[in-house]
């Protein structure tokens, strides 16, 4: 197939990579010179713009930073949708909010474009190893279409609802997932504070009922004092403001997402936004204690 | 071996059995006359006393619910302490506080008695399947002498450190766990006010960075609406009472366990203490929302 990808992080090389390595025929475009040219030593073609990108392309994905990226590539001067030919599919894997979903959805419904929103879990090693979990968004026909193309980025891909409602799983999703990150590092700041060695301790708590994909891969960290960055930490702050955003336009109270994002605040704060958000604990241990 | 087991709830009546299976020698003291007359039927022998239970016991185990009733029946008159002889090792596998368990370690090392504090996870359902997590604290002499009867009741065991070890790895666990529980209850939450299917989007997260056990546990008990009790949430109330109080004794802030905390009194107080902690939802939809 002829396919489109925009967004080349270090979660788009990979994927554009499995969809070239299935056989199809890639186009990117790039803003930065040096994302372009990797692209093209993989093996795809470089187009000048995204409507350029879109005329030559039966599904565009792109998986890019903020919901702003995400408008000005698709209806930004030059965007995918004045290229998009009718029936034309965008499958938007980036990390929005469910209302930039939505609204994207509905222009596009104007013009007989196609749309996906279909944000990932699993990061750049679920990425690499194309075993992403994939929460789709938008119309089940569409979704189908694409499936076979979704199945070679992911191990799951799980229709969750109309436009919008992938962007929603995302959310709860990354709730999950740094409260759990949180509620390890406070487990970790505890058992120190005892003089115990925490690496034991984490051991420990694999086996039971506290045993998480985050207390094993962000507990490691943890307790290696790694804190380079897998996924950096200012993306989470950025997923918590859409949630938290959303949990007050709809009168949820969120307890601990509320509180999570305020030691994102301080994580922020303190500068270690580019670092990994395993720095949760570093945040809890400069208030000291024994 | 003679064993003795004091605590024949729904932790401890499995517990029990599978001892007896191995092929151990049981007796047991229990205040309930049911209860006695319980474990008379599955086999052990039924003493008057804690003291005459461990005046017959080469080790004597116990899971009872607070720290006051680990106390009562070690050094309570006619406790543990007055029938163990030099040698004896008291197993408590109770959940209390680390407090609790080194005092107890230091006053059965005045009388030569050897203690573990060796709380589990792994509920009602471990204990059946005896696949506990087992987190030991005490001397490693002691846990080697002790190990191959706790590798019956466990699948894992981890000598944490020293007395009180145990109940500090437990506490952790169960800042960690209900933690979980609580994140999951508002995804489910912002996912029902988006008028989504709670059931797919815990599917959907299950494959992804916010897998858990409590994600796929007590996730599907609040898709299906099951608020009957696995644990009672009065048990996890204490636990964070006993967890909160040592993060305040050491100076260590621990933001989401305080926050937890405060839904679990909500819960106490909207009279669900006997139900399941999934009712952490349920706390949640009182406020309404869309």
């Amino acid at each position: 197939m002829k396919l489109g990808f925009v967004g080349l992080g270090a979660m788009g090389r990979p994927m554009l990579g499995h969809l070239i390595a299935a056989g199809h025929e890639l186009a990117v475009w790039a803003r930065r010179p040096e994302a372009a040219a990797e692209a093209a030593r993989a093996g795809a073609a470089v187009c000048a713009t995204p409507a350029e990108l879109a005329a030559r392309s039966e599904v565009v994905f792109s998986i890019v930073t903020t919901g702003a990226d995400v408008i000005e590539v698709a209806f930004g001067g030059n965007g995918l949708a004045e290229g998009f030919r009718r029936g034309g599919v965008h499958v938007d894997m980036s990390t929005t909010s469910p209302t930039v979903a939505r609204e994207l959805a509905g222009r596009y419904a104007g013009l007989g474009v196609d749309w996906l929103d279909a944000p990932v879990s699993g990061g750049a090693a679920g990425a690499q190893a194309a075993t992403l979990a994939i929460m789709a968004g938008g119309e089940a026909a569409v979704l189908a279409r694409v499936q076979p193309l979704l199945a070679t980025l992911g191990s799951r891909v799980v229709h969750v609802g109309p436009a919008g409602a992938g962007q929603v799983a995302k959310a709860c999703n990354q709730m999950v997932m740094v409260s759990a990150i949180e509620a390890c590092a406070e487990a970790m700041r505890l058992a120190a504070a005892h003089g115990l060695d925490v690496a034991v301790v984490r051991q420990a708590l694999m086996g039971g009922s506290a045993a998480s994909r985050m207390l094993e891969v962000m507990g490691g960290r943890m307790v290696s004092r790694d804190f380079s960055a897998g996924v950096e930490a200012w993306l989470h702050h950025k997923d918590f403001g859409i949630l938290l955003g959303e949990a007050h336009r709809l009168g949820v109270p969120l307890p601990i997402a509320a509180q999570v994002w305020q030691q994102l605040n301080a994580l922020m704060a303190l500068g270690w936004g580019q670092d990994d958000t395993a720095s949760l604990l570093r945040v809890l241990e400069l208030a000291g204690g024994t």
